[in-house]
């Protein structure tokens, strides 16, 4: 069975968003991202990955995948029958690519990494400079659309969808851009992001950062 | 004809080596990062892309793809007899995704990208803290291996060999990682990664950041 490490409401959301799309079975072991130990075993989980960061999804032969643009292209390509990613081959799955990085370049390695976890508040607001526009652009361009990329939703929804529920917790107002909040609206309208998100939000309320 | 937008010695030199590696010809266009305009025209660079920054990869039909984790894997499948990516659906194209993905947070906007554009020192050296173990991940995979995937030169290295090359000036010694100051070297021995620095390197005195 598919295992998937994750810190409740963390990146890790949008691979577990993608697992339930699926509608596959996977063990969720819930890791520290602070003590770097597996909760349910106490285990210690540089041991599973040497980059001690989640996702990481844990194949039945022991290895490990990690980085949400690689981990959410091979859940959606475990069932393509449902085109939670466009075929290969197809150019639509270089714009799902190109949205991958986007949301963990600019989103989240740009903006809610340094928020959430520097120390010093210059080097929080030098993370900052460049946030409004980087929410610009994702707003632009589902100005006119449903979806980031095609007509239907992709892991790069998934993907989108975490990272603007921790827009609000990082001091950044979707109000100022409404396709966005329209957006992130219609996204938790769907039965497996509620889910995904209810049961992450229960187990957050279980820990201390 | 493609068009590449570049800045010299940028990101953006990953997918000149790509480019060049496939054999494939191409338009260079410079643009300065800083005023947004393409050199030899004048004209404004926000109208190429409303993210401003580099590489931008030009199709025939005016679509420009951004983000070199979509571009690099598009330039590769443009020659797939040369085995610069994994074939699609093989199991090491989700390794090459994990690694764009891991160079592109962690080494460019992780830790490239505040040391050469946060003003603020404190700043910098939050962004500085994590970059000795994200070097060693890197350093520890190549310690018995020759290229980041499977056993020949892909994308993911022309992306690593330009990131390498910047963590000198960015104050991060390679030394310290004999198995990465070796790779680069090996990496530097390649014909069209030799042309393509020499190329950037002399472009970049002609022009002033």
């Amino acid at each position: 069975m598919l295992q998937l490490y994750f810190w409740p409401m963390a990146c890790s959301l949008a691979s577990r968003i993608a697992l339930l799309e699926t509608g596959i079975e996977a063990r969720y072991h819930l890791v520290h991202l602070r003590s770097k130990k597996i909760l349910e075993t106490g285990a210690d989980f540089w041991a599973i990955s040497a980059k001690g960061a989640v996702p990481v999804l844990m194949f039945e032969d022991g290895q490990a995948l990690t980085e949400n643009a690689a981990v959410l292209q091979y859940i959606a390509d475990l069932r393509p029958d449902l085109c939670l990613a466009p075929a290969f081959g197809e150019p639509d799955r270089y714009r799902l690519q190109e949205w991958l990085s986007f949301v963990s370049t600019e989103i989240h390695k740009g903006f809610l990494f340094p928020t959430f976890w520097y120390t010093d508040d210059a080097a929080k607001a030098s993370a900052r400079e460049r946030i409004v526009q980087t929410v610009s652009i994702v707003a632009a361009h589902l100005e006119a659309r449903q979806h980031l990329v095609g007509e239907g939703f992709t892991v790069a929804d998934a993907f989108l969808t975490w990272a603007l529920l921790l827009l609000g917790p990082a001091g950044i107002d979707l109000a100022g851009w409404p396709p966005l909040a329209d957006y992130l609206r219609r996204m938790q309208q769907r039965p497996h992001v509620q889910e995904a998100v209810a049961i992450e939000r229960e187990l957050r309320k279980t820990v201390t950062f």
